[in-house]
This record gives structure tokens, C-alpha cells and sequence, in this order.
């Protein structure tokens, strides 16, 4: 059963839930799943609405040209998605297989709604594992000297395999502003709590700072290394007894949900990103509707 | 800044999100707060909205008249409360205090939006706590043979302090049907991650069985015994290190916690129940629009 | 660098931690982990220690004899384990794929201190799974009248594989009573948070309930369905817009996690089962020595 | 019944659990709990041993002086308590009265084995809180000019008390060098998940951040600000829905179960404090024998 989905953010004002929902009611639209939410310090309204498109008296087709006049009567950022479209996935790694297994996994019991046409490796070791599913894998080697033709390779890739969404499955390198502004549809991992322990070696430095928590973070990538906004973030207990090895070890299974939800929360459009205007005093943050 | 809150559940259909939404605008409702859930397998859909009084073109008194006739065409169950409407709690109680001081302290800070006006055990041993925050406390005491009366007396009490709910804080008595044929609004703390270990003494059975993780849960109460509709889960791990004793004692912390949680979730308004239609085989549920 | 670990129990005396650490002082031993447990209920005492091979004066074949004499004087039950023995683990499975491709690899990346010759299945599904990490599979379909000649051949198999260890990774089929009196050294994941909805459908019964929280419990399998001695449990918390078919997908996460805990500890010694003595009013339990 | 405990580190070496398991055994001891870490990089054996005073042939004036010989043979730092020595605390206070209802609560119940004679405040606000209990307030305002001057009181007001802990409840004043100089046993609550959001205002910066879990720490104070080892921390979930009140509001819950757990593990002499040598790169850290 196909279903839309809107999500749009625009300033707040009165009558922006009943407009919505009347233009959704007069073409026929059954409501399945509508949230909403106020963020009353930057002064923005939040929704997202899933309808049935059996039923809907509009196409497609029709739909995006048939709310664009209403959305612009609120100055509205929006857009809308079908089910039944089935989104590209490339996914970036290094060496660690933990999370590139557990994506493939997932999207072959269907619990992650995409394809994955494409695996982009800066070393050959992966290979195996994205043949052995039957996806094209790239060794795309990256020095200091490279870099700017190897992105510039990645970004070919992308286009050719008509990639909608990145996700840096454990990828050991750090994505340019050049190539983030080609293509920004990206989600990592961090092995930590963010904001603690950013930047490198953070179980290392979990262990020397004796904490009893350690933590994972999926986050859209921006330009300002591991301060894109958090979609999803989880912890487990640690202690004494374990070594770096030890939250190395537990910090996997971590790494694999988090990554899994955060990509999951991404392609059922569940997502928002707002904030960073300039007078909200925010970092761009996330409103998750789940 | 005052607002009312609608809950409202029906037989799903199209157009329902639509219809409130415009009846709101119609009367100039700024909604701050509007969640939705449907319900597949029960059919049922079930909404909260929340909109600032200020600005609304009715009064207190005309918005249920204004909106009842709209609900009998949904054919709907619905309430409306208004958050300066400050709600009144009794508490029972035994002889344990934990969950008495909590209640009282999350109160006076401002945590529980209510009053409370009457403390009733069934022992003496907590008047001087209700005393010390001067709340009125009555001792019942209870055996089987004077329930009955005692249970009777409870209810006066409840009517002449004009109560809208009672939370049974450790409150070691089972209420009878009747008592809840007359007061159906009862929140109850088990000390257990129900339905595991119903009943008495959850902590020594979760002891004898070796669990790793132990729970607490609230409930409204109904005449089934510990099978009313759960409005909040916990649970914190324990080890063979832990005495009985020492699961009394980590417990403890998950009562207080998930007791009142559930009493400011139904103050709030935001737990929904439904369920138990003989075909579609469900328990009683809830729907905690948090 | 090898290491020995003694797992012993005993009733609890005065001078059985000097005597057991004057014995492995005595011959060299340098201790890395000890860790001790008494049980006042059960008056057990339990002890796991860890010793460095390296520099022990008495090698693999000698420690046993040498040890036995001093256990015979507690009358204690014991056993010594060698870390550079590799146990061998047989999986049982059906037709879920995700605790069966999540053991591989885990193994496979040295998380899982073992090897896994063998697969068997009641279904052919999983014969590819086996046969990509070069793993041998034995389809032995189960119906009531060939039960009893299959498990004869499982038994067989297990035998001939000089297996150590069963894992149950969603295995749909109740092992009985014969099977585990010649192999008894099973673990079963149960996807709820046991005791609670124990048997079939955990899931769907959560659902019903309404429970905010679901859980997975790993145990050692006895003649008492899903009443063995928990090793391990963990939860996730849920919420009514969970389907029952978005609980098996989150249940999907504990069972893996909750599973490979509980293989990885039995693997490095850490648990003793105890209890189940007729006055202790225990059942069996574990302690996990972490 | 009284125990003894024995806090023990010094540098690893081969018998010393069977030297100190014998010396115990020598004197008639019957071990109840036997902790021992090895923290393999900074090469430090830790122990923790607690035994029945019953039946021990030393009385509690004999049992340092006996023990000091043999610990001096391994140059080790070491500490023993014995149970019946009620410690007595110290609490500093500012305004917020959550930490401090909790603390007195847990040893009026018993769950903090301790007398708690004295509560500071820089502010008159939390006066009749202490005196509802019958503790004694002392109100000792602080202006960057008095601070010296108020200090000096503090500590001879820690003296005249016989004061063993001092616990900052929520105290919004930074102990200067010199304070913790004369009295280093402070433990204090951060209220964030520290090494996340250390300094001031850490829920405001929380909400800024957008992350989807906010903690609390409890650590030994040192002379850098929120530097000091770590006792314990614990987490909760926050979404979207959640404004910086409700951050502060879920915040008290976790900040008032995290300091508590520190504060009993402290008295129950489970906390051992090492590192921050200058070869090991490790910060000061704890071992928690719980």
C-alpha cells in the first residue's frame, strides 16, 4: 500500500495544521500518521504528514504542482516523498566490515526500504563482502595528493548510480566542504557520545578519562567535523574491567544500531533538520518524528 | 499562558484530522501540540491537540457545547481539560514512604502539575510525613472484615476533598470492584516489569529466578489484578550480586521514577486508553502521546 | 599469551580463597582476574580465577591431577579451562537468518573465541548462509514422528564434530528431554524479557498488553521449557506506535546482542549455574562472573 | 554483624592475593567479598577484601598495625574500614533542594550507612529543609571577596563536625586549591555526561546541540574543574519534544540517582582512585568494586 509523506517547516502562525489537512481531505487523502512540532524558541512550525495514495485523487505527478501554491503562501520549506519509490544507497568504508555487513543484512530482510547498488572503499579489503552480495564495490585509494581527483571520482560514481543517500559505514577519511556541496545527502557514525571524545581515537580517550558510559552518534555530515546535526545516539555501560579492546568490542554493536536507525529514520522521512539562523543561537538540530 | 487539551478517540475515518483542525481555526486556536495515532488492527483513531486559550474566540464554558456536536458525528469518546484547571490527588499509602515524599516533592517543585489535599493509609506510620507539607492524613486501617465499611469511607473522603485522582503509592490493599465501580481514576505502582511476576513479592521471585534486569510498572487499576492498562515501564540491571535486599533498594529508584511519571503523563493528558473489543483480542492499552 | 581459568563451587568455609591462591602461588601461577561470590541463602561459595600459563610450573596435563586434591578436601564442584583450546559450536536454526549470520561474524572477527564447524537446520533455508563462510550445513527436517530419529542424528553429528557447545540461534523446535540428557551444554535465545510471556509469540502477546518495554533472555536449556538459567537479558523500550511486526524488528537487535553476550561469556568461563538445591528455594541460577 | 574492608593497590606482582588471603586466614578472617583488578597498563594490582570481624583474632586496634608489615613489603597504598564506624557527611547546598530531600531521605531510610550533622549553604533558602531533619544549617554566603574568608569557616566547621565526606548537592561554587588542599574527600554531581558539556549550563548547551540523551556524573572533586575521577554516571533519553525546562526536569531525576549511588558506593569502600602517572597517559581514574 503506497503512501506520501510531507515534511515541511516553516515560521509558526495559526491555521497551518487545518490547512494542511483540508487540502488533504479535499483531494481525498487518508491520514495515516501526522506530527507536529513547535520549536517556540526559533519560532518554527514542524509537520509531518504519511497519507494513503489509494485513494488520493491526485497523481504523482500532480501532487507537487498541486501543493506548491499553498506552501508558498506560508514561505514553506517541503517536500514530499512516495513509498514505493526505493531510494540509492552508496556506502563508504575503509577496513571495518561490522557496520558494511550489518547494512546489507538489514536491507536484505527488509528492514532498511533502499537498494545499495554501490560500496566505495579507500582500501581493497571490503571487496569480497560487497561481491558476495552482488554489489559493485570501488577502490577508490585516498592520500593528501588525491584527494581532490578521488572525491571528484566518488562524485562520478554517485551520478552514475543515481545515488540519493551516502552512508560512511566506518569510513576513515573526512568528506571535503567541495564534495559536501555536491553532494550533502550524508549520514555518519561516530564512535562516541558526541560532543564528547570528538575527533580521532575516542575509545582510547574514553578509557584514560575512566568513564562508565560510552556512546555512538549517527549524524548528517556537515563541513564542521562531527557537529552535523544528531539523528539518533545510544550508550552502554562500561567499566573498569574493560579494556580499550573491550569498548572497542561493545562500542560495534553501538555503532551497527545506531547507523541502522539513523539511515532507517532517513529513508521513512521522519527526519527534519532546522536551526542556525542566526539569532536562534541553535546548532542545526534534528526533529525526529518517530 | 492557559491552554486546553483535547483527547479524543473514534472509529477511524478520512477527513477526521481535517475536521478538528478546522473547528480549532474556525475559532482562532493557535494548536501548540497535535498528535495523532491510528490504531490499524483496532481500527481506531486517537488523537490529543493542545491550543492556547489566549486568542481563542470561546470561552471555557461554550468550547464543549461548540464541540459536541461535531464529536457525535465521529461518534467519538472525548475530553477536554483545561491546564489552569489544577487537578486534585489523594494519595494511599502503607507504611513504606518513598513514593509518598517523591509525589509531595515533585508537587511543591512544580514537577506535578496538581494539588494534594489528602494523604489516607491504611497504617499511622506516614501521618507526620503528609503533617510536615500540611496535608491532611486519615488512617483506615483495614481487615477483611471491615473492607467494606473502611472502603466506603474512602470514597466519602475522596468526594469530600473533591479528588480527581488516587494514586496508590506502596498502598498494600487491593481495591474491591466496588470501590472502582465508584473511582475508576486510580494509578498504581508493581514493582515489577509486569507481566512478569504479578502479584506478591516480585523482588523475592525476581531474586529466585536469577533475572539480570528488574522493572517497575504503573497502571491505572482495574478490577483485574495487575492487568490494567500500563502507562509506564522501567528497569535497571542486577547481577548475582544483588541480595533481595539490594533489589528492594535499586527498586525503590524505578518506583518513585515511573510512578511519577505516569501521574504527570495522566495530568498532562496525554495517556489515551482503549482497547478490549471482543474481536479485536487486545488487552485494555494506552496511548501515551509523550 | 595462554591462560588457565578455574571455575569452582563449594560450600563456603573459612581459608578457601588463601588455599586456592597459596595453591597457584605455590606453582608459579601469577593471578589476572579473581573474582569470588558467596551466596548467603544457598551458603555456596563460587570463584573464578584466571591464571598466566606462562611461567606455571606444572603444564596442561599435570594442573588437573595436581588440583584435584585440594578440591576433594571442599568437596567442591570444579572445572579448569585452557584458553588456547578452541571450542567448537554447533548453531541450530530454522529459517531466521539474522543470530546465525551475526555468530559467524562474529566469530569470524575473533569476538567469538571459537569455531563454528557445523549448521544444522530443520529447514533448507539457511544452507547458503553455511556454505558462503564454508561452514558444513545438515538439513534434518522435524515432524512429531521423526523427532526422535532426528535428534539421534543430530546427536551423531555433534559427536562426529566433536562439538562442545549447542546454540539455539531461533531454532523453532523444543529440544527433548533425551537429546539434553547426552548434550546438555545448550543456549537458547528467547525473544522476551523472561519470565514474562514465556512459550510462543512473545512478541504478539507484548503487543497486546501494551508493555512499553520488550526484552530478549539468553539461557541454558533444561527440561523445563524457557525456565533454564538465564546467562544474560537485555530490553528496548517500545511505544504504541510500534506494530507487532516493528517489535520483532527491534527484538531482532536484543536477540543478536543478548545471544552473542551470552555465547562470549560461557566461551571465556565466566558463568556457574548453582542453586536448585531442595532447601534453597532457588531455581537454578547463574552467577556471571563479568 | 561488623566487617572490615581492605582497600589495596600497589604494583603487580605474582602472590600477592594469596599473601593477603592467608594473612587473613591466619587470623582466623572468613571472606565475604574478594574483588582484585589488574590494570595492565598502569601495571597496578587493586584489591578489594571485606571479612567478618566475628571471629577474627585481631581486634580493630591490632588489625593495622599487624597488616602494616606485610603491605610495606609490596609498597603498597592501602586503607581499611570497619563497617560499624558510621562516616559522617557534610552536605553543601545552593538553592536547588532536590539532591539534598534525596540525600537525607536515603539515611533516614537507611540506604546511605552514614549521620549527616551538617548542611552549608551559600544561600538561606535550604535552612528549613535541614531543620525539618533536626541537621544543623549553616548559611556562609560567598562574593569573590569573601571566598577566602568563607572557606576558612567552611573548613573549621568540617572539623568541629568530625566531618568524613563533604557531598555538593547541587553547591554552585567552585572549591578553590587551597579548600580541597585541607579536605580532599568532595564528591560532587555534574550535571551533564561529562567529558560532554563540562562548565556551566550544560542542559542549555544540550538543547543547543540537539543530542538525543543527556547524563550526569558524580566524581571526586580535584583542582580541575570537572576533571576529577569519575564514580558513576547514568543517562536518559530526550527528543525534540523536550525544551530545556524538561531537559532540567529529567536531569533531577538522573542527578539525584547518580550522586546517591556515588555517595553509598563511597561509604561502602568501593571506590579505588588511580592513575594520572606519568608514563601510564591515563587520567585519574576509579576502579569500582561493585
Amino acid at each position: 500500500m503506497a503512501t506520501a509523506t510531507l515534511l515541511i517547516s516553516c515560521l509558526d502562525r495559526k491555521g497551518l495544521v487545518a490547512k494542511i489537512a483540508d487540502w488533504l481531505f479535499s483531494h481525498g487523502g487518508n491520514i495515516l500518521h501526522a506530527d507536529q512540532h513547535t520549536d517556540a524558541i526559533a519560532g518554527l512550525f514542524l509537520m509531518r504528514v504519511e497519507w494513503e495514495l489509494d485513494g488520493f485523487n491526485l497523481t504523482r505527478s500532480e501532487i507537487i504542482p498541486a501543493f506548491a501554491p499553498l506552501a508558498e503562501t506560508f514561505d514553506a520549506q517541503w517536500e514530499i516523498h512516495f513509498s514505493d519509490h526505493v531510494r540509492r544507497i552508496a556506502i563508504f568504508v575503509t577496513k571495518q566490515d561490522h557496520c558494511l555487513y550489518d547494512l546489507i543484512l538489514r536491507q536484505r530482510s527488509g528492514e532498511i526500504p533502499a537498494t545499495i547498488p554501490l560500496v566505495i572503499g579507500n582500501h581493497a579489503e571490503l571487496e569480497s563482502v560487497a561481491h558476495n552480495f552482488g554489489i559493485n564495490y570501488h577502490h577508490l585509494p585516498i592520500t593528501p595528493e588525491t584527494k581532490e581527483v578521488q572525491e571528484a571520482a566518488q562524485l562520478a560514481l554517485l551520478q552514475q548510480y543515481k545515488i540519493d543517500l551516502v552512508v560512511l559505514a566506518k569510513y576513515m577519511q573526512v568528506l571535503s566542504p567541495a564534495f559536501l556541496a555536491k553532494f550533502p545527502q550524508v549520514i555518519n557514525i561516530h564512535h562516541s557520545f558526541l560532543p564528547a571524545f570528538p575527533g580521532a581515537n575516542p575509545y582510547q580517550r574514553a578509557y584514560k578519562r575512566g568513564v562508565k558510559i560510552i556512546g555512538a552518534t549517527a549524524h548528517y555530515v556537515t563541513q564542521d567535523l562531527d557537529e552535523g546535526p544528531i539523528v539518533e545516539q545510544d550508550v552502554i555501560r562500561v567499566s573498569h574491567r574493560d579494556s580499550v579492546a573491550d569498548l572497542i568490542r561493545k562500542g560495534k554493536d553501538l555503532e551497527r544500531i545506531v547507523l541502522a536507525r539513523a539511515v532507517r529514520l532517513h529513508l521513512e522521512n521522519r527526519v527534519l533538520v532546522y536551526g542556525s539562523s542566526a539569532n536562534s543561537g541553535l546548532n542545526l538540530r534534528t526533529v525526529v518524528f518517530d
